[in-house]
């Protein structure tokens, strides 16, 4: 942490808390320490990057939101955005204090505009809430993160989030056609419209999706729907090695097919996760585990896919594959997949959840030098995620057994290599979770410095007294 | 024109040209006004937006591009680049004299990665012969600009280049996952890559591309390909009015069908390109015309679609359904389309061609709008363009027996009217042709102050000394 930074903030003092409570209304605001410490960390490690804010406010309004960072600009106090909390690189996280801004009550829908098959939010709308409302008109929100249970829209595009669903669909920024944002001066301005063409000028609503609240406050966004894909199945193909299954993504992928997902477990990931859930797949034989989603609106070409897909994989090694026949044995194996990170929690709480991106073809390299760490660190290093888009989350775990302090310097050592593997095969640090404070030291390592120049030149352009999540992307002193 | 700014900048002496011709080669170099003519307009009309360049310069490497820009920060000299200048908005026009900077020199295939489904192209490529070159492997380049005959990758990627296409598959900026920059202060930077996904910090690639060229220079491009559509099949449908041909956009995008295309022509457009092409299409009777394109990789889908559209059409009052039934046709009816804009050129020289984008439900209130406006300004303003995305060239034509002197106070008012109407309707000035030096007084007019401040930040940051591109967008004094 920047001491001098933190140093050349003001207090949220009583007055300034009067203010905010003139603003947002007295019930908006929180400052006692039992309430306010839930908005302290996020789904990253609270021990390791929590830290409380000085006040909490609820919002109800653009306008509030506006008039609260005109307020923390004049006064020079960080104001930190936070949607559910789910983030995973502790973008929420008020790292300064100050005042920490929750969209939790801003979450309407202002329109559901099916004629331009769009529909328009506030940034507090949980994600799933959204999809179940647009499905019941046959129409779907294509950006589908994996927590879209508990996450939010401003979150999704704070964080350009990825999912499930990205291999065929794109992630969360190609459907937000526009945003209204607060700016880090508390300025109003709507970017974009329900326009899916726009070249008037810079491409501002693209340059906010993904800067995870650093350069103004998602207040709405107006989302675009697509046809509600009618027939989906599922596969699930079994292989020895891992090295095997991840060949087959470029495999497929060159062959034109574009599933809707292809999923990657590796077999310490499986077992875990079927442990957890006292589910039964059968992994015993499995070194590593594909689950293949294809959608559409025929399905005919939904089976002609799939067949062609279990095909290739037949071709190449694989020892089983299972078409999943009904909803439930869908629900089931999908299941398995969605509660990895949680299973591993169980076995031990304290790890390191990452989202390495790579060439596609390129994978294949990394699970050996996976192993290589594993060995080396002396940790489980489990493996597994949207292997169709090059997205992997290689996640460290400490043993029970080694002492914390061990694990510190072991966790560092080993991102650091882990990075630089990433880096060497064309890839980035961050495919969905964002930088955020957890990898900003990495970032900075890694990145081009010409790149993170150009962008601490936006951040200080737009955000002239740095009081906008500061602290999150780069450190205080270099933006 | 901003006579301060003019002055401000430093000429091009026999020194400069001579440190350029070191940099790049004395045979890159023109200086001769017969031979730099050329490079003084682009697809606007000439004689009101056309400027010379001082010096043309035509580099083979970043690294010459890197040293020229270089050159020119520190010495003050304006520098604008360049691809085929098929742009229309004037984009590439050396509005302040200075350095032309044409890439057409850097028209390499880098690499073809088939593993990764990306192909990595100089930005001097001609977009046609990259589509035919990715065709023969089976793969499609999904950017589509109408233009793709001349235009080339790095003015796709500047003015993020919409088309024919775009309803299905997007524009220009989907394809694109990664660039090589040449930043306003000369430094070479990668943006992106090989990725799919990618939250490491903000996202610049995407802020450059559209960005005119204003933002630096590209001199390579990652363009993500996929599988090339198998099935291809267009319709042609026959509508009494322009309403109730615009009408059926909303009516068939809401049933979750994605056609390829949804062209609209008006009678005048077809009337006057069928004519310039000796063309006899069944156009007497008809006051519109849709084009609809649906393609795929299963013809039974494509058919079954395309039938969904034809009856949807007849429901709601079309005069007549024709299928192409072969690529014959299908070019034959396509030619119609692309010639419009020639045909009017025969027709009259001075015209205005626009590209206004509105939610699509909102076209039908667009046509009699265009009607009064006719009449009013005593000039043709044919319709037609791209209605699947709402983007709409309505072109003001000159009458031929119009003074000249009638026709500029004329252009002005009834475009300034038409971007109001636009505006109004939640629209934008432009959808795929950019603002450059044509659009940025009506954009300075009718863009959010605090959107314009927010853009004109980040130019300031990227390029202190107002040497990229200057007067694109915005006017140089207030950037």
């Amino acid at each position: 942490m920047d001491a001098h930074a933190r140093n050349a903030y003001s207090a949220v003092t009583p007055r300034i808390a009067d203010a905010v409570r003139k603003i947002a209304g007295a019930k908006n605001v929180l400052v006692d320490d039992d309430k306010i410490q839930a908005y302290s960390h996020d789904e990253t490690n609270a021990e390791k990057y929590g830290h409380m804010p000085e006040l909490v406010v609820l919002p109800t309004k653009a306008e509030q939101v506006a008039e609260i960072v005109k307020l923390a600009n004049r006064e020079h106090i960080p104001i930190t955005p936070r949607g559910a909390g789910s983030g995973l690189s502790g973008g929420a996280i008020p790292l300064f204090g100050g005042i920490l801004l929750s969209l939790e009550k801003m979450n309407k829908i202002v329109e559901f505009d099916t004629a331009n098959m769009v529909i328009v939010a506030e940034a507090g709308v949980v994600t799933n809430d959204l999809a179940n409302l647009v499905q019941e008109k046959g129409l779907f929100f294509a950006g589908y993160p994996m927590s879209l249970q508990t996450c939010m829209i401003g979150g999704n595009i704070a964080e350009n989030a990825g999912g499930g669903k990205a291999v065929k669909y794109g992630v969360t920024g190609r459907y937000i056609t526009g945003l209204e944002l607060v700016t880090p001066t508390g300025e109003i301005v709507w970017l974009g419209g329900k326009l899916s063409k726009d070249v008037s000028g810079y491409d501002l609503k693209q340059l906010v999706i993904g800067s995870e609240g650093t350069l103004g406050i998602v207040t709405k966004a107006i989302i675009k729907l697509i046809g509600h894909p009618t027939a989906k199945s599922d596969l699930l193909v079994l292989f020895k090695t891992a090295r095997q299954a991840i060949d087959m993504v470029p495999i497929i992928m060159s062959k034109g097919i574009v599933p809707t997902s292809i999923e990657f477990m590796d077999q310490l990931s499986i077992i875990t996760s079927c442990r957890y859930l006292n589910e039964s797949l059968p992994y015993e034989e499995a070194g590593a585990m594909l689950l293949i989603e294809v959608d559409g609106t025929n399905q005919d070409q939904v089976e002609s896919d799939l067949i062609a897909i279990g095909d290739l994989c037949e071709e190449h090694g694989a020892i089983e594959v299972y078409v999943a026949e009904d909803r439930n044995t869908m629900e089931r194996i999908w299941n398995v997949r969605r509660n990895i990170a949680e299973a591993f929690k169980v076995y031990s709480p304290v790890q390191s959840l990452e989202d390495i991106v790579v060439p596609p073809s390129s994978i294949p390299e990394i699970i050996p030098e996976l192993e290589v760490l594993s060995a080396k660190y002396g940790m489980k290093i489990p493996c597994y995620g949207h292997a169709g888009d090059g997205n992997l989350h290689a996640t460290l775990v400490k043993e029970p057994s080694m002492p914390m302090e061990t694990w510190h310097t072991a966790e560092v050592a080993c991102l650091r290599e882990l990075y630089q593997i990433t880096r060497r095969l064309g890839g980035k640090i961050s495919g969905e979770h964002g930088i955020g404070m957890k990898r900003k030291s990495y970032l900075k390592e890694l990145a081009d410095p010409v790149e993170l120049k150009l962008m601490q030149g936006i951040k200080r352009a737009w955000d002239p007294n740095t009081i906008m999540n500061p602290g999150k992307i780069f450190d205080l002193a270099d933006a």
